[in-house]
């Protein structure tokens, strides 16, 4: 594995739970790291726990501009907007990452702003149902998938570009995050399927199970907590990462009510058989968890080593995409 | 807190998960306690570690008769019938209890076989996806609600009915579990929300997320890995469960389909607004919460004291089914 190095200071705007971790694990690692958080309350806590960190936007990029900083955008989706215009005006030259659940809207409000050759989409697999500077923690992207996008690949791109794509990179491995490439639409289809739609039957499971009322409540174990687990996400924050992935979760939802409506057939039937669905999904689960990093800590994903801007290495990041593999630059 | 203990021996038929991790704490607790096992190899390796096991079921039954023990059915529901005809010729006088997830359909083959009086039902809702003896361990049954059913008291029980429930009631008190009363319909309405429709809704997802191929595997993270993660059951075990219990569960599913339904409905629209799924979902869970047991170990159940076979116990019981409070007997 090469030794990750980042090659320039790293600034983030909004200090919840995954901006607040990445502050934390940089901040141990010696990166010179700054941040803005909009709430007074997160960034006084910050403060009191030593972290440069301020609630003055321009300010924090005014100084991101002078140190030629790498900025990632760590808020909720709906802020990324007046973000951007903040860092055309204030950080004209920096180049910038989000770390945002869905990442085709992202593109599309940055390349309407003319600024797709300083942008590399990134999004982190990680997270808890808490939310917010309270909930941040160091390691909390210890073997994490996280998602660096390439589209801008294709454009021509400039030698800045592909150095602020190693740096994003770098920015993910030195947090100890396994990077997978990935195109926006690719990975917006992926989420849809193992997160936007979990967070959804989520939201199903917990009102009918709490329709059964306070029995069915008192004898709800396992199953039940674990299924519903991230219904206790803040509303806004699953509204908010649904709602702009729209067309992908509406594929993958029409999918899982398919699923349903022929089990429900099947369970009602004479025959009143669920072997299509239980066997498929049980073989479905043990794919996965092959997949997924053991108890050993071992990753499943397969690793694709590559040298960022060598000729053939978008047919590389295409190659990584379809495996899902994770990356090694050198 | 009543101290509980049990007037006679236990003999548990089925050492799985629930039935082995039975024998391990009552064993634990000096409770006299023997076993049978169909499968030779779970047999042996509970004999190798010291527990009296056998597999000959004429031989466990003619013992549990001589020693007026209390059987536990510990078996999956489709051997229930079996040993049920084995328990009428082989233990005629035994009181039994059983642990399998569905109490209708048991309750049925009992009352076809005239054995209403020497039977209360049983489910303690405590597992992993994982089953067989290698399962099991001790403790598995700490702080786990453990339904024991009383439909018979409406009968005009005898007193050896009223002191054989009093023993199940100990028996479940004695492993640390937390003992619920509910007939039989109302806790399989129960079970079918809070347990067999998150089984049918992880089993979709896995499906789901697997169709979105190596990518969406290897993105997959804790929401994906925890709303799946009784997909790994046996899928022997959940067909059995679920299909025993198809009226219930069709209710359950019906309801959900139809949340489901209508938020797609709200996300395909030009509001694009699934606010009423979220926002409701979100509160189900914190009541759920409330309920479940926090980390500080201390259960959210309410609690009721009762004398069993004392006059309006009958009402009490119903008292707490309807609020899921678990009993204190004295």
């Amino acid at each position: 594995m090469t030794i990750s190095k980042i090659s320039r200071p790293v600034c983030i705007l909004g200090l919840g739970l995954i901006g607040g971790s990445l502050l934390r694990d940089l901040s141990a690692l010696d990166v010179e790291v700054f941040g803005f958080n909009r709430s007074p309350s997160g960034a006084t806590a910050a403060q009191e726990e030593g972290f440069d960190v301020t609630t003055d936007l321009v300010a924090v990029l005014e100084r991101a501009a002078t140190t030629d900083a790498l900025i990632v955008l760590a808020t909720p989706m709906p802020a990324i907007a007046s973000l951007l215009d903040a860092i055309a005006t204030h950080a004209p030259n920096c180049g910038f990452t989000d770390v945002v659940s869905v990442k085709a809207e992202v593109y599309s409000l940055v390349c309407d702003r003319g600024m797709a050759d300083r942008y590399v989409g990134g999004h982190p697999m990680a997270g808890t149902a808490d939310s917010g500077w309270p909930a941040s923690m160091t390691g909390l992207f210890k073997g994490a998938a996280w998602v660096v996008t390439f589209d801008h690949a294709y454009d021509d791109p400039t030698d800045t570009w592909i150095s602020l794509w190693i740096d994003v990179v770098h920015l993910a491995t030195l947090v100890g995050a396994e990077v997978i490439p990935s195109r926006v639409s690719a990975h917006d289809q992926a989420v849809a399927r193992i997160s936007h739609l979990p967070h959804i039957f989520a939201e199903a499971l917990a009102i009918t199970g709490d329709n059964g009322g306070a029995l069915a409540l008192s004898l709800a174990a396992g199953s039940f907590r674990d299924s519903t687990r991230v219904a206790g996400t803040h509303p806004s924050l699953v509204q908010a990462m649904c709602e702009t992935n729209r067309d992908a979760l509406l594929i993958a939802l029409d999918e899982a009510l398919e699923l349903l409506s022929d089990a429900r057939a099947h369970l009602a039937s004479p025959e009143n058989d669920l072997s299509l669905l239980i066997d498929t999904g049980y073989r479905s689960r043990i794919r996965y968890e092959a997949r997924a990093a053991g108890s050993s800590g071992i990753s499943g994903r397969p690793i694709l080593r590559l040298h960022p801007g060598a000729p053939g290495w978008v047919s590389q990041l295409e190659q990584a995409e379809n495996l899902g593999a994770r990356i090694d630059v050198f």
